[in-house]
């Protein structure tokens, strides 16, 4: 089953196209365009580059999340549309479960952080085994302290991704020492592959979501909500 | 400092653009094409999607093998052509380097194996530590039985990443059991960002390679080599 895969919820723009049991081509690009502007190009340019046409992809998988507001509404609305237009099915992914899944670490407590500004992260913890993998944490957008209070609870290292990385690697080395692993930069930005691979998973044991309702998972009010409800108290 | 980085040396064609602290964008095809139809346009694409031009770029890294004669060849052809027409460095970066590193593993022993055909393995051994690696084995073509007769006299865990690890898997586990790990086959597959990260780091530490003597590691001689040998014997 070929699956086009779309991440979004950073700054970072990741396609791909993975298939049940190979990555056939990947494109990230980590640019101060707006997603409206590279994912659409990106889709095109990947498809041609590995001799795919729309009509070959059977599965959309997106990241429905937490992350970036506009981000996400603008993956997430392709993804809709795409399913929706092609009549194939699409199923959200957690961008946290994606990130995740990239650190490709082996019996390890993987700590996925996205900087959420304000000293807090969108978070989520993830306990691997050999080949599997068990949430101690469900995504949650918390004070950088409260998860390291939480992380204090748990036993041995843990490996950290994320964009929030580069933020809070100081902070967090200071507050848990050589228990704290990070992934380099360079590799600590989303991957579409790891969307695309939990989406044939989660389609193939629960089918796939319904492209009406799908939406995202921003686990806090936007600024303008925030704004009506102040209004109203 | 900006590198644009290539690796051609297994099916994979995989560009990077990475500075000193971050990757810009990376695209790995998976494909049945040449590599010489997809790397330039494959470079030229990535140029564009992060709005940045050739004259940009200030260092060329590319993988030098061991892996395919004819990938290696048009990569580091292609590598050493922009170099020159530049007039920027270039640095060349062992294959099984690059894909010990995308492994993202910490304090584990990394074992990156490509299938070399005729029951061998291109491989080399890593031990990586919080924030270096060491060498256990330089790049080698052995028989895989080999590989595995140096890893017994080792201790701990191995995590196998490289196109091997779909090929040989099973007869790992037979014989390591479950020290043996494997990097997932969506993941197994090399990138240039890990090519660029070195690349960079090597030209601080030593400089660049020498754009007229920069050659592919083959670790053995090409079918048409042995053919002329066999006939002077």
């Amino acid at each position: 089953m070929l699956c086009l895969s779309m991440e979004t919820s950073t700054k970072t723009c990741s396609v791909a196209l993975v298939d049940d049991n190979k990555t056939l081509g990947e494109i990230r690009i980590n640019s101060e365009h707006t997603h409206s502007q590279k994912l659409m190009p990106a889709v095109d340019m990947l498809l041609k580059s590995v001799e795919k046409k729309l009509d070959d992809v059977e599965l959309i998988g997106v990241a429905v999340g937490p992350g970036s507001f506009t981000g996400l509404r603008i993956g997430i609305s392709t993804a809709k549309g795409l399913a929706y237009g092609r009549k194939i099915p699409v199923v959200g992914i957690s961008t946290l479960e994606g990130l995740a899944l990239s650190t490709n670490n082996h019996e390890a407590t993987v700590v996925p952080i996205l900087n959420a500004r304000r000293n807090q992260v969108y978070t989520a913890i993830f306990k691997y085994n050999i080949s599997s993998y068990a949430r101690l944490l469900e995504d949650s957008i918390i004070k950088l302290d409260e998860l390291i209070g939480k992380l204090n609870e748990l036993e041995g290292e843990f490996i950290f991704t994320g964009d929030g990385v580069p933020v809070f690697s100081e902070q967090i080395t200071m507050a848990l020492g050589d228990r704290a692993k990070f992934i380099s930069q360079y590799n600590c930005i989303p991957s579409a592959v790891s969307i695309g691979q939990i989406a044939l998973e989660q389609y193939k044991l629960k089918g796939g979501d319904d492209p009406f309702t799908l939406k995202p998972e921003y686990l806090r009010l936007s600024e303008a909500e925030r704004n009506i409800l102040k209004g109203c108290s």
